[in-house]
């Protein structure tokens, strides 16, 4: 592994979680990292849904069918997306601001994983009613934040034969 | 924008290179920082196809409508996604594994800019036949990558109307 690149390698799915609030800074600071993200023709289709409340969580919790480490998480963020602003690439640019907010999570202490929903209609239709989000727009993602009770080491999963040169 | 994360914030759309070599260490780091991207359910479902052939480059730039920078570019790397090893979230999966290697490309001392091709067929068509794709491999993203030529300041695009606390 390039030790350059530690900042990318150390991001791993943490489902353990203290409990500890995340500061608001550091909310704004995930929210920055994920709007930083590239989005094709720069049309930014994305919108960020972040739960703090306690009944929130728990409801998200019960919404997803592997979001049981929400009831202990001090956030979660909703990553959507408005089909109308992008409709071929908000769900591309969306992953790629799910990955920022994950990278940041290291880097600020925290422990993130992200529970996939789009394109599972009723992921989406459960996690729609428990934050009152319109039918109008798009549920990517939905991160599960909070200060990590668990630690795993950095790595890749480099493999030589997913890689092809000059051709297939 | 916080400081802990300029990691994030200096990845821009870097268009012009000097017309310099990326070393194979650079290329073998980009492929694992792709690598190190989440998958759902850990199935990594992406290939990477690595381009440094002169005569390919300058095909993909005639490939793509807008890859003409890729005839200065010294790499290309094709994301690639195989529907079979995940049918629903190949195409995520392989956002986040672009956007790893587009984020790695500063900690390296190099630019990239991600070129969209799927969902767009005629896109897919061309790169896939400059490239010998098969036909059952999805072609996500072609970067372009090298050792820059012009420099961005970091940023954030932060926009408060995207933030929705609790509930949208």
């Amino acid at each position: 592994m390039d030790k350059r690149l530690d900042f990318i390698f150390r991001r791993r799915s943490i489902r353990q979680y203290q409990p500890k609030v995340v500061p608001k800074e550091d909310v704004k600071a995930l929210l920055e990292a994920g709007m930083a993200a590239p989005s094709a023709s720069n049309l930014q289709p994305w919108h960020f849904v972040t739960v703090t409340d306690r009944a929130k969580l728990n409801s998200l919790a019960a919404a997803h069918p592997y979001g049981k480490m929400l009831a202990q998480a001090s956030l979660a963020i909703a990553v959507c997306g408005d089909p109308k602003a992008s409709e071929r690439y908000w769900d591309q640019d969306g992953s790629a601001a799910t990955e920022n907010i994950l990278l940041a999570a290291p880097a600020l202490g925290l422990g993130a994983v992200w529970l996939g929903c789009h394109p599972r209609d009723e992921r989406k239709a459960a996690i729609r009613k428990v934050l009152e989000i319109p039918q109008n727009i798009e549920i990517l993602s939905l991160i599960s934040l909070g200060v990590p009770a668990e630690t795993k080491p950095s790595r890749t999963q480099y493999s030589p034969d997913r890689v092809h040169e000059d051709g297939w």
